[in-house]
């Protein structure tokens, strides 16, 4: 009944795998499979330590004085830099600000103001929604409209009217992952600035933003960065554009001398121009501490590993769950698929939720997607064989087809 | 030397203080006598362990469910309605959402898009320096122009040009006290909207916001609602606003159905209209965890505790310090004072150094301000007295003229 892998080979790739030990740096809940960081990323075991000190010794102790005495100050930058290690940025070109919603709107604006005598933000219906919504608010404010095309038609809708590419790399629906670097270099063909959400890549996939051409990018702490619910974002600008860079909401913060108390506004230099308002230093603390965990870990063995997880799970479930109605929603090609793979099915709700009943936890995006993430750092070879074993049981029982399941609400 | 109130006095009224108990629910660094809550607030002794709470058992243990199962979905406005009742708004009148910046920037831009032919924004030269920079951006991305006058020239610029008329309530610097009603319906009298910062004034003065007549409001986190560094802010627009207000950032968290995955924006109902993005969740947890502390203490008990502590500082420092060169800076009548009071002195840069290396935490504005914050849930009346104390020491050996404190730097 099973095909050629069993989970005794699952657990014989766990043994030798060198990010395994990585697994315990990691509060896992017993008897959980967590497919869903690619949504809210587990909670690294040295965080609480980091936030408590943040809490009671920084606050509590140090209180004000912690602006200077704790680094809260240049938090923002500091942990920028961290991060721009990891997408290939240089140090200078990355801050953390606020949301991601915020930060998309800050460049997109910056972006577009930038290049005057152009109109037009051109970006894919398949964008996630934020996107789509901050793009198209940011481009009315600047004067500009915004062209939303199929994903295939991105290359025709790029001409001399474009200002601005704004597209996601990784898709939060399917895991599809676009190449960065041409569809930069395209954007550059027409004079056009390429904009980049990163928030599925980061942490995920191996980036090269600078020499990729990226000209400006933000993305999420929360996923496989492991910073936490709402963590805060990171914003990322070639710097050869950081002297022309506006911030289009210029608080105390990115003045060249928040003390100085001046009533002019005047830019500070870099990235730290950016930044509008007092950073969320809690959010920081703990963001700080999942990143901190790439230190030990390369993002070239983290990239292999997603890999070899992914194919896994397509392999398995194509193999064991061969006639539950599944399709893959994923790109079957590694290169071009980020570290989730989805499967379509009509009951994908229900097929979701019982899941969850059984320890497996992924998610359900509308219409028909069961989304899965492999956060390699985290998640065992004999999880992936347990989750398409949880699966298959699901299936086979009909388990899925439980009334509970009946009213297709929204799940988070 | 010393005049007609001693320290016994003030231990004597610290006996009979209603709010003396309050002190122990607050984390007070040994030997430091707190007089800059106005800038951070002191830690609560139960934020920590909510945080605590949020990180290892919501999000370690809960993982993603926790956006539903732990109520952080709810949190921006569950917290917002908190606030709501210490401002004297209606519980549906208020959301927690980004830095204050941002939350400005929001309000503004959407107060402007609703005064159609109207190109003016006015505001005060004696204004934060944030919400001075941040209202000419929002000003100058609606197409409107920013009018900035002295204090005593407001009334007199009021025209129908106006669209909205931005204050600050509280005078970051002095402390004085706007009439918040009386303004608010001079905007009115010529068909303006009235937007007010209440950072030094939500959890440091009664305050009415609705019945009082302000449109929209937003106000600070971290000083008197002691949230935490870089808590977050709130937004306060009026009811019969709702349905007209934009949220210049429509995000995914702001939309009518946020799992619906629309590529269209449909705004929310109310206050959830004004969200972004992902909401900060630990830091919204110690922020609740401070609000929840005003269960416990009533705004006019509070406040009449704050007047007598700043009452009393301005007695002793013009008995005990009389020859020492100072002068008011804040207003002398107590109903048109914040909850802090500012001395003007030449050498004040390095008196307020000299008094943080004995204990006393005030803090430094250029150019010549000593601010002392009187945050009434945690000072005792003998912390002002020995704050005086000390203060007559520096002044009396000279210690602010120290060779460290020559080069006036800027102080937290």
């Amino acid at each position: 009944m099973s095909g050629s892998i069993g989970r005794a080979d699952c657990a014989a790739r766990d043994a030798t795998d060198p990010l395994a030990r990585v697994r315990d740096r990691f509060v896992i809940p017993e008897g959980v499979i967590y497919l869903d960081g690619n949504s809210l990323g587990a909670l690294p075991v040295q965080t609480a330590a980091r936030v408590v000190a943040a809490v009671e010794a920084e606050w509590g102790q140090g209180l004000i004085s912690s602006w200077t005495d704790a680094g809260w100050m240049e938090a923002p930058l500091r942990v920028g830099a961290k991060i721009a290690r990891l997408i290939g940025a240089e140090e200078n070109e990355v801050v953390v600000a606020e949301s991601t919603s915020v930060c998309l709107f800050k460049l997109v604006s910056a972006a577009l103001t930038m290049q005057p005598g152009r109109s037009v933000l051109l970006t894919e219906e398949e964008n996630f929604h934020t996107d789509l919504y901050i793009a198209a608010a940011a481009a009315r404010q600047c004067g500009a409209s915004i062209r939303v095309v199929p994903r295939q038609a991105l290359r025709d809708a790029l001409d001399g009217d474009v200002a601005v590419q704004l597209l996601t790399h990784v898709d939060y629906r399917t895991g599809f992952m676009h190449d960065l670097a041409e569809l930069s270099a395209a954007a550059h063909d027409v004079g056009a600035l390429a904009v980049w959400d990163l928030s599925h890549s980061a942490g995920a996939v191996p980036l090269s933003v600078t020499p990729d051409g990226a000209d400006m990018a933000t993305g999420c702490g929360y996923k496989y960065l492991n910073g936490g619910p709402g963590a805060p974002a990171f914003m990322y600008v070639r710097s050869a554009l950081h002297t022309e860079m506006r911030n289009p909401l210029p608080g105390w913060l990115g003045h060249a001398e928040p003390f100085a108390f001046e009533r002019g506004y005047r830019p500070a230099a870099g990235m730290a121009s950016m930044l509008s308002g007092t950073p969320p230093i809690l959010q920081l603390a703990a963001l700080e501490a999942g990143v901190d965990l790439w230190n030990e870990v390369s993002m070239t063995a983290a990239r292999r590993k997603s890999i070899a997880l992914t194919d896994l799970f397509i392999a398995l479930v194509e193999d064991r769950c061969a006639d539950a109605g599944f399709s893959l929603a994923s790109p079957r090609d590694p290169t071009r698929r980020g570290s989730q793979v989805s499967l379509r099915h009509l009951q994908g709700y229900g097929i979701v939720r019982a899941l969850v009943d059984r320890g497996v936890i992924g998610d359900f995006r509308a219409l028909d997607i069961c989304r899965f993430g492999f956060a390699p750092l985290y998640l065992r070879y004999v999880d992936v064989w347990d989750a398409v074993d949880r699966l298959r049981a699901v299936m086979h029982s009909g388990a899925h087809r439980d009334s509970r399941f009946a009213e297709r609400a929204a799940v988070t």
